[in-house]
């Protein structure tokens, strides 16, 4: 029952060899999510030990170099892999353009299909859905027209209590609504509450990948609760005109997020290369929101 | 007097973490010139201390993704570094139309010219000049388009020997015509030969990268006595068929080639990934040509 984050690079503007370009990869109940896919997310995923063909949904966050430039390197990677699946991604609609041209460069193309599906910047958007997860796009406050995107598992049925259920003699064909929390009347008209039926189950979990942004409280009733939060935070607060300016947060603008929209972790990330130690960030951010981390390339974050 | 090669990448089709994509860096008497620009590129260059503001002519072999993903980002990072000094292309023509296309999604565009030169394939050219440097182009054969370089010190003044000259007090119109090889007769009449009054400049080096590219004797004439060779040597010989299909050489059709051309030192790289173990390749190209040695991602290789 894993949901695991493994961070693939988390620097800002320009990668260095120990902080590459945004990427991360969200490992919900074994679907492999890649978000944002910088300049050698393919080194990276080799490096960490991800295999490749367990990818099928990529999300880009927006049009900036460092958040997508590693999704050709990747895109060919898979077709020298001879994958035949098609791959979805999640991104601005000019992407589309971008993976076109590059794929019309190629003496054979790629030998699988791409599932473009256009990021709309109107508000929070169902994007993906299985029986098991969904995620959300939502939009952020950039230079450019991003999204962020949630991560959840779908709410789950209660576990029924197998001893009380055969005691009773419940007909199979309620069991299902029980686990859906109804309660069960017996031939006697006798009331049993659903708790004495059923085990709750684990609670639902949940990520958000918030990057890049300036500070923006109107994301918070989106992200309200979530298990893990991934936000960025460029620079420390001294600077935070400058990171106003440039559509990005400060540490502690990212720890103020957290605090108001309640969440259980935060991870801060996308630093910016002024910052030779990263201490300064983490603690301003701590001072808002004690359960912070700092990202770093090969960081993994389980929830639990 | 520095002629010296770094490589940042020789890996083929796809890079890993131990071995990036193609890219090297040849610096002639402090010309920085980039060739090819796999994925990952900048990231090679920060390791390896190369500075991004010394690199004004880029050149990119062919429209492969491994030998040409890493531009954008570098693009980006110069910009972002506020570079105003035009950047000088030499590539495959439709290498333009994704620039042109990259740049047009940069909400501000890239702060500085890109002078683009389109490689032809028709035979060996030049394609840039200086007071001290040439480098010429020349076709290979491979899949798609295809252009090796070749690096050329120009050829050099002879040295004068100061006390000869004063001796035999020659007029100072004549020195230039002497460091060119010219004899000189004195007033009496009596020939000086050249190298009475000269000394042996030092002699013009040169480098030559030869990839990717199927066996290729064409070559033999254009390369002859260079003082390097970077050639490829994706397989064993034992794959040779394979090598020939896929438009690669085998490493002892890079010794051969090496041999045949008389090439002082010979560098072999664009390593499959089926080879864990480099040992074979460097056998078989050493029994070809002993003085080969195994590129890795960091070798510098200076040309006295």
């Amino acid at each position: 029952m894993v949901f695991s984050l493994t961070i693939l690079g988390c620097s800002s503007a320009m990668p260095s060899p120990e902080r590459f370009s945004t990427a991360q990869v969200l490992n919900v109940l074994e679907r492999f999510f890649l978000i944002d896919c910088g300049e050698g997310t393919q080194i990276q995923l080799k490096k960490y030990h991800i295999k490749f063909t367990r990818i099928n949904h990529v999300f880009i966050s927006h049009l900036h170099g460092d958040h997508f430039l590693g999704l050709f390197g990747f895109m060919s990677s898979l077709s020298l892999n001879n994958r035949k699946l098609p791959l979805h991604i999640y991104g601005p609609f000019r992407l589309k353009e971008l993976i076109d041209l590059f794929i019309s460069t190629m003496e054979r193309g790629i030998g699988f299909d791409i599932v473009f599906h256009p990021l709309h910047y109107q508000g929070a958007e169902l994007i993906f859905e299985d029986d098991k997860v969904t995620v959300e796009s939502f939009p952020l406050r950039h230079r450019v027209p991003t999204c962020g995107f949630i991560f959840r598992e779908k709410l789950k049925l209660k576990h029924l209590k197998g001893e009380v259920i055969k005691e009773l003699n419940i007909p199979i064909r309620l069991l299902q609504s029980i686990k859906e929390g109804a309660d069960f009347y017996d031939e006697d008209g006798n009331l049993h509450p659903n708790h004495t039926l059923t085990k709750d189950a684990a609670p639902s979990r949940s990520f958000a990948f918030v990057t890049d942004t300036a500070k923006n409280q109107g994301i918070i009733p989106i992200i309200k609760q979530v298990d893990l939060l991934y936000h960025e935070a460029t620079f420390a607060d001294e600077v935070k005109k400058r990171a106003k300016e440039t559509g990005h947060s400060t540490a502690r603008q990212a720890g103020e997020i957290a605090k108001r929209a309640e969440v259980k972790k935060l991870i801060i990330g996308h630093f910016s290369h002024r910052y030779k130690s990263l201490e300064v960030l983490l603690n301003e951010a701590r001072e808002e929101f004690p359960n912070t981390e700092l990202a770093f390339d090969g960081a993994v974050f389980d929830v639990k």
